[in-house]
This record gives structure tokens, C-alpha cells and sequence, in this order.
């Protein structure tokens, strides 16, 4: 049966999230109905299931249907279906092994932070305003001391049962003018992940944590000890990488 | 009496332009109201009366009031009133001969499109969606060609009795991945001339239109041979310049 592979991108502020929630604007709730306009119904596969407020560039979702479609015409139509808020870049028929969530071997995201006194009115869909001046250097020594394999309990929403176990490949912080950026990859992320990552590393930017102390907090393997989460708006999902 | 300089952006996509309009939600009707909570009524100048959709990074308002001010708790009285939309970057005092408008000797604008077969859902506030390629080199020759004191009654939305020379003093079109970009200077420009000057450059880039022909339509002096006017939302005002 063919198995096709859609990538697209989104403006994730006035979504509820990724996952479809009776009674509530999701972008998988807006894509299976623009998508059961064309096929019967059937089940898809997303790489990244953000939260309510989380972008994405390059968001990977997958499914499988009893007959084969027209790649460039399910395109147009999903396009012209959508609207302004989620755009698809491509779609492709691959081998029926894939699996936009199983398959996948990597993601990268990227986090931003508005860091000048006064907020920026063209970026406050995409950043986290902080006023107080962050020690950059700081938080990228903190962010550079989690990188490899490790339980990052601490980092992650309670998921009973399941491992916490992730391999975290990349994460540095850097700046460029006003804008404050976190740039992290790993085979996969947890619930929250990222932005408790943010929030600690926020912690150490703004002094009242050593960039050591976050290596810490994950030795306590305790969500209830790392700095809550940054706001969803900050964060998107940039890449989903496959074998 | 003491005069005051207001630095200011703003996201323009939900307002009815910068100048009050009697029932509608406009950039100056919102800062007048939020000015007007601390200061008596009074008038206040702009550098730039930007149209509907159209943004600013580097707007300038001026007024005078009759009594001093403290300008550190003023720009944050604004802020804290004006919400996301609008930040009021810095607030100073400045001799009594300055006016935001007459005072100005330049305006810098940059217009962005997103040149890509499918739209950008997180530049959608922000850049003109033209799916087809564009001939960038092209379109940059044809603004070059427009560059120096001339009449630009062509590109002017009509408005009798008032002269339409202008210094242009750079022009020039670039592409970086999918945007492609203007960066405009003057001394000042008529109304609409920036989108006028943009639709035509893309009548350029599509090679409906020769390079050289831009300039010819200056030559017309006459609004309606140029090719209408480039949708708001692409537009920003970058910066304002005082001798």
C-alpha cells in the first residue's frame, strides 16, 4: 500500500498544539480534515507532536493509504485548503517502512529570546522577551556540559514508565544583536525538554545559577528540581533527520 | 516649553494605518490615547504616515507639552498601555525646533518578498508571497535606474497642488535564500511610491517589463501608466534620519 511523506511548516500560536483534541483548533485536526477531502479516512504519523504555541519549519508527518495519489495535486489542494497558518513544502511517496515518528533518527530545534529592555513588536509571535541583559557565554557552558547520553528525567515532563533516556548531540547559545538563540539536536526529545532547558539555561544567563548547576539538576533525575518551562512561543521545530 | 522625541516600531498588520481615523484602530489613535493619560491634549508630529499593514522599526513622533516630563517613566507608562503591537523604544527631550516631519532630511524602507513556490506561515505578517522566480539582478537594474532628484509623479498616488520630486538615493534589490529584498532611501517619498516603486519592479522580475522601462515610466509623470501598488504587509519603515 502507498505510503506517502508530507513536510511542512506552521505558525503554531493559535493552534491548541500538534495533536488533534476534540472541540479544539489543532494543526493535525486541520490537516486530516483537509486531507479526508481527498482520501478515506486513515491514520498519520507526525515526527514532532509540539505544544500549543510551538512552530515548525520542518515538521515530517506520514500515512498510508490504499491507492496511489497524485503527490503534486495532494500539495496544491492541502495548500489551498490550510490557509496562511500552515504551509506544505512537499509531498512524497517513500517505502512503506516509513514512519514519520519511527523512522526518524534526529531533531533539531531552535529556541529565541528577545533580550533588549523593550519587546519587539514583529517578533513577539516567535520570541521570549527578556529585558535584564543575559550572560550568553553562561548559558552556552551550561547547555555544552548536557550534551551526550544520559536520563534527562529532570528535564522532562512526567511520562510514567516510559525511558527518559535521550542522546543530546548539539546545544549552544549564541546572540546576534537583541536576538539570543539556543540551537539543540538529539535523537529525540522528551516532553518539555527544550524549554526546560531554556528556562535553566535562562536561570544561569541571568546569575542566579553556576552553568555547572545545570549537569546537576540532571544528576537529581527530578523534574521537580529544574526551572519549569519557557513559553511555547520561542520555540520551533527546525529539522527532522532520517537514515 | 519642552519638546519630546517618541522611538518607536510597530506591527501594522491589525491597524487602519498610522494616522487617526474618526471609529477606526490606528497607530497614532492608540499612542495619543495611551500620551494623553499623562499630558494634556495636545498635537503630536510623525515622521512617516505609514498606510494601512504597513510596519515600523524606526517610526518618530514629536510633540510639545508645556510642563517637563520624566522620560524614563513616560516610555514605560506607554509601554505598559500600548501592548504587544507597539514599543516605544526611547523617549528624549530635544530642542524646541525639532518636528518629527520637518525635521526629517531622510527615510529609509525595506520591502520583503518571499520568492518561494510555497508561502512562509511565520513571514506571512511580514513579506509578499510571489511563488513564481523572480529576476532579482533585473529588478535591481531597474531600481538603480530610478536613483537621483527627479519627479516621481508616476509612482505617487495623485495629490494635487503638491510637488512630487524626490531625492532617491538608494535602491537596490537582493535575494538571501527565498527573500527578496528592497532597501530604499530618500529624502522623503510620496504616498504609496515605495509599493508603486516595488509592483513595478516585479513587473521586472517576472520580464513583463524591461529594466530600462522603469525609468521610462518615470518620464510619463502620470500615476496610472505604473503598475498599481505592492500589497502593505511587506513594508517596513526602518529608520528616520536628522541632520
Amino acid at each position: 500500500m502507498p505510503t506517502y511523506r508530507v513536510d511542512l511548516a506552521y505558525d503554531g500560536t493559535d493552534f491548541h498544539g500538534y495533536a488533534r483534541q476534540e472541540g479544539l483548533r489543532t494543526v493535525q485536526g486541520e490537516f486530516e480534515t483537509a486531507l479526508f477531502h481527498r482520501t478515506s479516512e486513515l491514520k498519520t504519523a507526525v515526527a514532532g507532536r509540539t505544544d500549543a504555541g510551538v512552530h515548525a519549519a520542518g515538521q515530517v508527518i506520514s500515512f498510508t493509504v490504499d491507492r496511489s495519489l497524485d503527490v503534486g495535486e495532494l500539495q496544491r489542494s492541502l495548500n489551498s485548503q490550510l490557509g496562511p497558518e500552515i504551509a506544505v513544502y512537499a509531498v512524497s511517496e517513500v517505502p512503506d517502512t516509513f514512519h514519520a515518528r519511527f523512522s526518524a533518527t534526529g531533531r533539531r530545534y531552535r529556541y529565541r529570546i528577545w533580550n533588549a529592555p523593550v519587546h519587539d513588536p514583529l517578533s513577539v509571535r516567535t520570541t521570549w522577551h527578556i529585558p535584564e541583559p543575559l550572560d550568553v557565554p553562561a548559558m552556552d557552558r551550561a547547555v555544552a556540559g548536557l550534551v551526550g547520553t544520559r536520563d534527562f528525567a529532570s528535564f522532562c515532563r512526567k511520562a510514567t514508565g516510559r525511558s527518559t533516556m535521550r542522546e543530546l548531540r548539539e546545544a549552544s547559545w549564541s546572540r546576534a544583536g537583541s536576538v539570543v538563540e539556543l540551537s539543540i539536536a538529539a535523537n529525540a526529545f522528551c516532553h518539555k525538554m527544550v524549554r526546560s532547558i531554556v528556562a535553566t539555561s535562562v536561570e544561569v544567563g541571568r546569575g542566579r545559577l553556576d552553568p555547572e548547576a545545570a549537569l546537576g539538576l540532571l544528576e537529581e533525575r527530578d523534574r521537580s528540581v529544574a526551572s519549569g518551562s519557557a513559553p511555547s512561543r520561542g520555540l520551533i521545530l527546525i529539522s527532522v533527520e532520517y537514515q
